[in-house]
């Protein structure tokens, strides 16, 4: 199958996805653990569903004759036959929004020719409470609902959106960071962070814990299509990143070079202190 | 009129605006700005296009023998008529995330009899990205989509969402609380955080930088009325807040009471340290 035909079917999870959301979600019992998934994180019916989505559109592409292997936040890694190409997918990311009842989560996928991040080669995230669909093919630019997307090329931080896992130990690293921003966004979903980031919508997105391949590769091709750049939080590429279940790299993603940059420095300037500075 | 029906009025300016948001916001020209508003925010044809939507189905309650004052975040003070009843209106809370294409953002309308926030009678939020409706009429109980809401009974902080107008001044203010947090959110519109919080989705709600009565009367009533606490940053009631342009004061709001006392202490124990401790 061509990389336009793999996005096709992200394309048809997507919409699945969208329509039968909000009804799962007010199911009852939709919002009682099942147990925990091979990402870690609990398993809630919603995860369960939406995933079940994706494996069901990802047997019928193998049943046309494509080999390759599932890596899920949920069910963690299956075969799909003997094949080099991964498809990395979080079938709910923000599963905390999506179950309190917060409108903001996402469905995150990607298809990749290897296991390193330097092959991705399809991403694609949707708003499953918005319904914004973000998508990119490498070297073809990327798209917000069917329209191109850029990122602002004026240098700042701007806005600083970040994901903090364990708080007490994230915020101190990240604050230098947030204290230079114009404002702060949280909004609890990385794929999300990256795709709006990519829209122009913010200027530096940042995460102090290791953010795991399938929360942000979709978003980070995204990202690089529409003009931005993602590193890990010291300025280390991701391509040689070998996907999988494991947390690999906190992360550093920005409008622009000049702005990484400028994100960069504030952080390295203050990583040896234990105390976080405010007074830059 | 009485309450319900005022809530009426403020149920049709929310149908209105959902109508009609997503054709305004990706109207040409449409994020850029026309001025500053009363409340000193810059306002964009999206804030104009929504308080002209507020006024029109106020003129028609005045019409109707209403009299009353609105205080609004673009026009300032209004008055129709000699009355006592004041109508707060933020036509758009969370304008940066509209302007920037990010899907959180809320209209807020509240309805006082006088001008003190103890006389809160009606409030009603409306996230106009996701459609989630809020409201809640004194002694009536809260309210989203149509069913009751209550705040959890849990004690804990768990997912703490904040606001920061000035991040280099207030994030080491609310760090010491949010670094005890499951989680932090910064979603950028403080009725909708107030909202989520009254529908039990989070814990806590604090900001550092003093609100404006239009931002937060509506979220206010819609939490009380759903078993939820709010002060200000230092446990003071905000009963006699005189509502108006101003700025008040900075808010700590929680899901309970037992909740909101561990809060404040966190808080307390550490704002005669300039730089926050992190070692709690």
């Amino acid at each position: 199958m061509t990389n336009e035909q793999w996005l096709d079917i992200f394309k048809e999870i997507g919409k699945k996805m969208r329509d039968g959301i909000t009804a799962t979600l007010n199911k009852e019992g939709g919002t009682v653990p099942l147990g925990k998934g091979a990402g870690g994180d609990k398993t809630f019916p919603v995860d369960k569903w939406a995933e079940d989505i994706i494996i069901s559109a990802l047997e019928g592409a193998h049943r046309e004759g494509e080999a390759f292997t599932l890596i899920s936040e949920e069910l963690g890694v299956r075969k799909f036959g003997q094949g080099n190409k991964i498809v990395l997918a979080d079938p709910i990311d923000g599963s905390n929004n999506a179950k309190s009842g917060i409108p903001f989560f996402s469905t995150s996928l990607a298809l990749l020719n290897s296991d390193t991040l330097d092959t991705l080669a399809v991403g694609y995230v949707i708003n499953l409470a918005a319904g914004d669909e973000f998508w990119a093919l490498r070297g073809n630019g990327a798209y917000k609902n069917g329209e191109r997307i850029r990122t602002s090329a004026v240098e700042g931080i701007a806005i600083v959106s970040y994901e903090a896992s364990s708080p007490k130990s994230d915020l101190p690293r990240l604050l230098p960071l947030l204290a230079q921003a114009k404002r702060t966004r949280c909004f609890g979903s990385t794929a999300l962070d990256l795709a709006y980031l990519a829209s122009g919508a913010m200027g530096v997105f940042a995460t102090a814990t290791a953010s795991r391949a399938f929360d942000y590769a979709a978003g980070m091709l995204i990202l690089v299509e529409a003009g931005g750049v993602i590193t890990d939080l010291t300025g280390g590429s991701l391509d040689h990143v070998v996907v999988g279940l494991e947390r690999t790299a906190p992360l550093l993603a920005s409008k622009n070079k000049a702005t990484h940059v400028m994100a960069m420095n504030i952080l390295l300037r203050n990583q040896d202190n234990k105390s976080p500075r405010i007074d830059m």
